[in-house]
């Protein structure tokens, strides 16, 4: 990964700033209840709470008033795909996970508590994130590698009944949704007619394909680092297959160059780069969300001059497409309701939910601020209207 | 159990006080650091946390300088032996775990967090329990039935590199010692010569039998509801075998009530009953604790009529024995120091400092106030000293 201005490659420096906002770690755990005297100890803790853990034994509804569980999400991790740094570990995920427990109180007043786990195969990860579960409102897994992702998530959603949500995946999906809702309309173009592309056929690959598939778009084509997904490749793995069979409508074979050719929507999740002839060969009128962090697929600059709509993952460019509209208030929502898990009908409801808080769509504003105080808010409503 | 003035069995009533003080749960996740803008943004989260992520990775020791876990401690439980109330499951135990999570803030500033599992196999939780353990700078086991418990806690020992520390055994045995330190000085008897019955051979009873003895007490009996734990006995569980070979060195055979013939000394960590004619041929000037919640082994006002000293778990009569004197100043304590272990040495060390708060030990008071400020800096600080 090449270094960039605005991502410099820091060397540790116990001065520099970035270290000194992680100095002692980034959460603490607070009690907000009182212990002033032997009353609130004996309320608090023994002999009273026999009280509350007899009554949730004899009814297990009760948790959910009387314990914290009703408000907290474990944000789970084994560190095998920590932003663009790869398998770092769960010690080196740690400050990332705090971070995003940050993020979830700032925006949504959620209480979520990082889980780092060692790695291990699906089956001892799964057995482990469940054997945890009743302590916890909800699941967010978070940078855990693809394909294992997929199947962690999807076994853990059957055997429990608190939502699990891969937030690299779904967070990205719902976000990239939203965003195209309003580039839609910015283009004058219905949504479902968008002939899309999509560079990366990892995590946020596969969840957006199979979100903008829900959400009406009926030609999507998705591309990893060998070409175009299609069945008549023989190199592919499970989660492929299923991409295979589900996306790619005209049956297109080839690079992601080929892909490109008339299409109106790129959609880059993959860390590669997409070079300017290839962009070009675009429809007129594209729409283009060049993801990768730090070094978008193309820079806004080049997408520009071809693109009607750009936008990236980054703070310093216009259209900021980030996870953080979306996590937030998801959880928010689901634990409200208590519902089970978060089906695509809420994420897709979420998405317009996001879109529909830029009054006026323009070129430049797809997506509203990070910090629009509104976000949160209407997207756990639009969760708990489908609860 | 019968209901006890001190411990109505409340049914289920909301209005109720104890019901009202655990609403919503006892505890939050906070954030230590501002984030008030897209520059904070970028400090804590990305791209700024990918300097502290890589940096960890290259160092995991820098881990306990730049992540919430050199403060954060698991409170972990399947919910098999929870209080008196047995094997009530993960969920019911949770207003426990949140409330020992209170004692660990209010009384050490440590946040500690409930993890609260399904039961299983003591393969399955140790496992469990090793692969999120690098979230945390040490693990509290609690309420975790035994003879299991003995199992898990020396294996996560053993895999582990952060202090695993079972509170229902070492806590326990930390004040008890606590306690019966200063009892000696009362009846004015070298500790060494004491000769102690201890009824019940749960995880309290096995700690506390292990501990005086490592604080230099032979004549240790020990009883389970059969009776004496002598090497002639053909029904014991491996721990109690254990036992057998390390305590009972007069060879005693027979019930408690022939334990207690002449003893010095008698600790109740069982729920039995102690019939008060067995307790009237203790040696003159005994000592009696009857740790039982909430029906004591022996009723305080019956112990006193033989006993020179009495202690309670209860609040309400003197000489109060709660684990909360030790357990938060212990991980005060490790975590500060960053040893791998809470080693014998260090759990009588606890004790003494513990004891040596009562500047002049009577009767009525062997051990400091639950509320005495200076008992975990005091405990934290034996333990800092053996690092």
């Amino acid at each position: 990964m090449s270094a960039h201005p605005s991502f410099p490659i820091h060397a540790f420096d116990p001065s520099d700033p970035v270290f000194r906002a992680h100095e002692g770690g980034k959460l603490a755990v607070t009690a907000t209840k009182p212990l002033r005297d032997r009353r609130d100890l004996s309320l608090l803790y023994t002999p009273g709470v026999a009280d509350v853990s007899r009554a949730i034994a004899a009814d297990p509804s009760l948790a959910a008033r009387y314990t914290a569980r009703r408000n907290t999400v474990a944000v789970v991790t084994d560190g095998t795909a920590v932003l663009g740094l790869g398998d770092i570990g769960p010690l080196a995920a740690m400050p990332v996970m705090e971070g995003k427990a940050v993020l979830f109180k700032h925006f949504a007043d959620v209480d979520a508590v990082p889980v780092c786990m060692e790695s291990g195969t699906v089956d001892e990860l799964v057995d482990a994130i469940a054997r945890i579960a009743p302590t916890y409102g909800g699941i967010n897994l978070e940078d855990i590698s693809a394909p294992r992702c997929f199947e962690i998530e999807r076994r853990l959603q059957e055997r429990l009944d608190i939502p699990v949500f891969h937030d690299d995946q779904h967070g990205t999906a719902i976000v990239v949704l939203a965003g195209l809702v309003n580039a839609a309309r910015v283009v004058g173009r219905p949504l479902a007619s968008l002939r899309v592309v999509i560079s990366g056929a990892g995590a946020a690959g596969v969840a957006v394909a199979r979100l903008l598939s829900r959400a009406g778009i009926g030609d999507i084509v998705v591309c990893d680092s060998r070409g175009i997904i299609s069945p008549r490749r023989s190199d592919l793995a499970e989660h492929k297959h299923r991409l295979a069979a589900t996306t790619n409508p005209r049956g297109l074979t080839g690079s992601l160059a080929d892909a490109l050719v008339g299409a109106d929507v790129f959609i880059g999740v993959s860390g590669g780069s997409v070079p300017e002839a290839d962009i070009a060969r675009m429809a007129p009128g594209s729409v283009i969300f060049a993801l990768a962090n730090p070094d978008p697929e193309v820079h806004p600059s080049v997408a520009s001059r071809y693109a009607a709509v750009v936008a990236t993952g980054r703070s310093d460019f216009p259209n900021q497409i980030n996870n953080v509209l979306a996590f937030p208030g998801i959880f928010r929502g689901a634990l409200d309701t208590g519902v089970p898990q978060v089906t695509e009908a809420m994420k897709v409801a979420a998405a317009h939910a996001i879109a529909d808080l830029v009054e006026e769509p323009t070129a430049e504003e797809i997506v509203p601020s990070v910090f629009d105080e509104r976000c949160a808010p209407a997207v756990a409503a639009a969760v708990a209207g489908l609860a």
